[in-house]
C-alpha cells in the first residue's frame, strides 16, 4: 500500500475494546469488580461502568449521543460496531484510509487508570488484560498492528514487570501512559526513574494519550457541564504540561536515549510553548530547572 | 514622547502597591484584617500577608529570592523603592522606556482575591480601598496614568456599584478582573450579564490579569514546589480558557459591544486556540455552544 514508495504509518489509531473485554480477560479475583463497556443504541457509546464505584457526579455532560453529528457517525460505523470492531475490521477501516501500519491506542480503557484512590493490585490487573487481549486482537495481522502497552503507575513494580512483559512476550513496540497526573507525583521526580531507565534499555518508545475527561485533576474540568468547551483543553493543556515535565524536569537530560511521544493533542502550540520555556529557563532556570544542561527547546533539536 | 507621530501606550504596566495600602485605605471596620504587604531586604519583596489567615502550605515554592537574576534586580530597582514606587517614580520610568500612557494593574493586589471563601463585604472593602489608593497615585498626572480598577465579584452587587464609582467618580477607563475561576462560576454563566450589561453602557473595558499563584484552583499548580514550572503555564492557560469562556461561551455573541483584553499572557498560542475552538464547533457547537451563530474565531475578526 505504499505510497511513492513511502509507507504511511499512524503512531495514534484507535481501537474500541469489546464491552466485555475485562470481564473475559482479567485475573477471576477481580472479575467483579471489572469495568464493563456500556452499550447502547449508540454504535460509538464508549461508557465504561465499574460496578463498585458510584458515577462521576462531577460530570453532567461527556461525548452527547445527540446533535447534528450524531447520525451522520452512526452511519459511519454502524457496520464495524455489527461486526464487533475485531483486528480484521480494523484492518479494512486502514485499507479505506490507506494506512499501512498503525499503533493501537484504547477507547474505553483509556479512561480506566486515572482514579486517584485505585487498589494498585486491581489496576494492574486491569493493565494485563487488556495487554493480553490486545495482543489476540494484533494477531490479525501483527506487522501492520502494533500494540502501544497498557502500564499501570499505582505501584511502580507493576509498571515495571508489565513494560518487560509486554516487549519480551507480546512484542509490543511501546506503552502508553495519560499524562495528567493520578498519583500526586510528578513525571520528572526520581519516584519514576527506573521506569525511564528501563524503556532505554528495551528502547521502547513511551506514548503520552490523554482523554477529554479524568477522574483525577485535569485542566478545564471546571468548565463542565459543557464538556464541549473543557476537550477544546483538556487533551492539548495535560499534553503541553506533560511536556514541560520531561523538558524542564530534566528527564530528557537524564535520560538522552529516550523516546517520548504527545500524542492526539494538536502541534501548532510548540513554537510559543517552547519559547515559553525558554523565557522561563533564562529568567530562573538556575533555580527551577537545575539539571538542564541547555534551554528547553534544545533538547527538542537533539 | 510620541515616536514618528504615534504615541506610545502599555496596556499592563504594573504599580507596586506600599505595603500598608490597604491599613490605611480601607474601611476601619476591616483594618485588624486588612493584607499587610511583605518587607525584606529583597527590594522586589511582592507578599502579602493576611494577618487572620493561614499561610498556602499547598505553595512552597513562588518566586525566587535567589538565582543569577536577584542581585541584577536589586540593582535596577533599590532606587525606586527607596523612593517609595510613587507616582512620581512610575512617570520617570515611563520615561526611561519611552511610554506615554499606561494602564495600571496591581502587583500585590492581584491575588488577595482569589480566595474561594472569601467573605464578600471585604473583598469588596479591599478592592475599594485599592481604588481609592490608585485614585490618589493617578493624580501625578492623570493623562498619562490610567487606573485599571478592581473589583469584587464575591457578591456581583459590589462589582456593579465599584465599576460605576470608579468611572464616574474616579475617571477610571477600564476595569480588571482574574480569568481564573473564584467563585465557582464561569465567566459565561448568566450571572454575570448584569456586570457585562454595565461595561457596554459605560463603555469600558475590562482586562483580565491572572498571577502565576492562586489560593482557588489555577491551571499547573500540582508543579508545587516547582514554581518556575507552575509559571510556565499558569498565566497562559487560565487567560486562553477565559477566552473560550467569552467565546464559546456565547459572551461576546450576546454583548457585542463589549471589550475585553486577556493581558500579561503571550499571543502566539491565539492562532492554535482560535482554530482548536472551530474545530470543537465544527464537532459539536448545536450542543455546547448554542448561543454562537458563526465560528468561534469569525468573533474575533469582527
Amino acid at each position: 500500500m505504499a505510497k511513492n514508495g513511502f509507507k504511511v504509518f499512524d503512531s495514534d489509531m484507535h481501537i474500541m475494546e469489546p464491552p466485555d473485554l475485562w470481564e473475559r480477560y482479567i485475573d477471576p479475583a477481580f472479575r467483579d469488580q471489572a469495568p464493563r463497556g456500556r452499550t447502547s443504541e449508540n454504535v460509538r457509546d464508549l461508557g465504561t461502568i465499574f460496578p463498585k464505584v458510584p458515577k462521576d457526579t462531577r460530570r453532567t455532560g461527556g461525548t452527547p449521543h445527540r446533535g447534528r453529528n450524531y447520525d451522520k457517525n452512526q452511519d459511519i460505523y454502524r457496520s464495524h460496531a455489527e461486526r464487533g470492531w475485531t483486528g480484521h475490521v480494523q484492518l479494512e477501516a486502514m485499507d479505506t484510509e490507506g494506512i499501512d501500519t498503525a499503533v493501537l491506542f484504547p477507547t474505553r480503557g483509556l479512561g480506566i487508570l486515572t482514579f486517584p484512590d485505585q487498589d494498585p493490585r486491581f489496576a494492574a490487573a486491569m493493565a494485563r488484560a487488556y495487554n493480553d487481549w490486545l495482543h489476540d486482537f494484533c494477531a490479525a495481522d501483527p506487522n501492520r498492528l502494533l500494540g502501544a502497552g497498557m502500564i499501570s503507575v499505582y505501584n511502580l513494580e507493576d509498571a515495571l514487570s508489565e513494560t518487560r512483559r509486554v516487549a519480551e512476550d507480546y512484542g509490543f513496540r511501546s506503552v502508553f501512559l495519560r499524562s495528567n497526573i493520578i498519583n500526586g507525583i510528578n513525571w520528572y521526580d526520581a519516584h519514576y526513574e527506573p521506569l525511564w531507565n528501563l524503556l532505554e534499555e528495551l528502547n521502547l518508545p513511551v506514548g503520552f494519550h490523554v482523554a477529554s475527561a479524568s477522574r483525577s485533576r485535569q485542566a478545564a474540568e471546571h468548565f463542565e457541564p459543557n464538556f464541549g468547551i473543557r476537550r477544546v483543553y483538556s487533551q492539548p493543556f495535560e499534553q503541553m504540561m506533560g511536556l514541560g515535565a520531561f523538558l524542564c524536569g530534566g528527564t530528557l537530560e537524564r535520560h538522552p536515549k529516550m523516546r517520548v511521544a504527545f500524542l492526539e493533542a494538536n502541534c501548532s502550540w510548540l513554537p510559543w510553548l517552547l519559547w515559553r520555556m525558554d523565557e522561563g529557563y533564562e529568567r530562573e532556570g538556575d533555580v527551577f530547572m537545575p539539571d538542564l544542561k541547555m534551554a528547553p527547546s534544545d533538547y527538542f533539536k537533539r
